[in-house]
């Protein structure tokens, strides 16, 4: 096997599905930006490889982790990510979405160096995913990056996301365990992120409970505990619960881990775990036909001129929405 | 002018619209049954109408009112509207969704006797609507409904759902403000209603705080208010607040009024009001786009039958959620 950069380029689908499934990092990561890619042949030569991996998927604890900006996302996951590969035997995977990344100045790279320790992990993948093209287009990408992530046998998957888009949405629609860190200081920190992040959590952990801190994280722990108690029940029949920890001197973090066992034991019993599973593939299955149907149907000029026009009208009160829909469908079914 | 019923049923467009402008809610109510029927040749003349409507519309405060069964909304809004009415001169229309009333065992005629009162008022207009379509539909028919109502003058429309479908999403995107009524008790009455919604509100209600259930509401009311402070802030600026209200002995309800009028005053001011407005119409425009497309794709037997199959591969794990969705899409495009 030649192992020179420039024959990696050319592997065969088969090389690559032989390489991830004996989880070489390399192999994984030139997959995932193969999936990410634009590039039509990249498509489906990603597609080719997926479709050979799909077997080897669904055998992970699939994680979403968000928080506002500043309460220490990347610290806490190298902190926690590590504990979880060292002392508990976890193959783990992260992916960050980072929605400022295109700016070239997002926090990918710092977020990179901050989680050297974890980096460096045998049994630890990290990759950054700038979320360059249309949201819905991320979430496809990021959820076909865990499933090659599966297939390399990563039985752990974080997904972070900033917690000041709408990726949190979607990413709710692809993992099993939804963990919103915070910061103490009960509210305030929570006016720089989407509303309804807090009802999807089924964890919220204030972060940097140290220090002087401490008291004020308990505080907000009651706080949010108390919140959450507010909420109607979670469809899995989970009851969110709140913690505080310490990213930095890793109290609490063995807590977090222990709530996620007994949240999988919960719904593995209950069959939830299963059934949500299926019901998230149906959904993303629809969201996806809508997404691309909506982009190749804009592509087309006639059609996105046509668009432009009616909602011109529709604001100027000239037609109703049940018009100007009517009269753009009627466009795209007579167009092709 | 002939007033009996069988010449009514031939209205042309321009009586109806004459007589609605004229605040006829014989006529209001007819049109609304042609907005909400499935026949062409109704859709025809609802549409028809609601074009000449359009200019005379958008004078009103929209509100929002849900909670979960048994929190008496019914008794809350027909104390409130009686109020809003016969103190406050307003013009008032009540649009209820139900979606149980499709097996007649619902509690739309229910809630008809129990506004009784507001039902006679000669400024009032109420109309349960029957949730007979598909939800989209619903949202559609009720914005239209509430058009008809502002052409008729009613300067303040009611849009009452039960609180346990999924129709409050699609309610919040077509109203200015969001009341969350709900009982003492604080949390447990809850788990009936649908996760999100609670962060919808841009009021929380606590009714029936009246004899031995006044102390309990007290203490619900400070335990949401604590709650509300704990979410992110609302787009409009706005902090969503936490009352006690009691419909049966009319306490509170003036309170309630003020602070939507507060409201008002903030968004108005802040020009979120008609951002939000000009938003909505956006948004609606395309949630109508994507659920008649789609209806009409799956009106398609073919395509309906690939997108079984494909969905069945996609559960077995054959194919990627990208491969079955290219595989729709070109047959939907190759179709047409």
């Amino acid at each position: 096997m030649k192992m020179n950069s420039l024959s990696s380029k050319n592997w065969t689908v088969e090389e690559y599905v032989d390489r991830i499934r004996r989880g070489d990092r390399v192999a994984l990561g030139r997959a995932i930006t193969l999936v990410e890619s634009t590039r039509p042949e990249h498509r489906q030569k990603a597609d080719s490889i997926l479709e050979k991996c799909l077997p080897l998927t669904g055998n992970s604890f699939r994680v979403g982790i968000t928080g506002p900006p500043g309460v220490g996302k990347s610290s806490f996951i190298e902190a926690f990510g590590t504990k979880l590969v060292r002392e508990h035997g976890r193959r783990l995977a992260v992916l960050a979405i980072d929605p400022t990344s295109q700016v070239s100045q997002g926090s990918i790279l710092g977020d990179k160096t901050r989680m050297e320790q974890l980096g460096a992990e045998p049994n630890a993948f990290i990759r950054p995913s700038p979320a360059g093209q249309a949201l819905g287009g991320v979430a496809n990408c990021t959820h076909e990056s865990m499933l090659l992530c599966e297939a390399a046998g990563f039985d752990t998957i974080f997904i972070e996301t900033v917690g000041v888009g709408q990726s949190e949405t979607a990413v709710a629609g692809m993992v099993d365990f939804f963990l919103l860190l915070l910061l103490p200081g009960a509210g305030d920190e929570l006016q720089g992120i989407k509303r309804g992040i807090v009802e999807m959590a089924d964890l919220v952990a204030v972060n940097k409970a140290d220090g002087e801190r401490l008291e004020l994280a308990k505080t907000a722990r009651q706080d949010y505990a108390q919140a959450l108690h507010l909420f109607p029940a979670k469809e899995s029949g989970w009851h969110p619960k709140a913690v505080t920890c310490s990213a930095m001197n890793g109290v609490g973090l063995e807590e977090v881990w222990r709530i996620m066992i007994d949240y999988q034991e919960l719904v593995k019993q209950s069959g939830w775990f299963e059934s949500n599973r299926v019901m998230q593939v149906r959904q993303q299955f629809n969201l996806e036909i809508e997404r691309q149907l909506r982009n190749q149907i804009m592509a087309s000029k006639k059609y996105s001129s046509r668009y432009a026009e009616l909602e011109k009208d529709l604001m100027a009160f000239k037609i109703s929405t049940s018009q100007a829909v009517q009269r753009l469908l009627s466009l795209i079914l007579a167009q092709n």
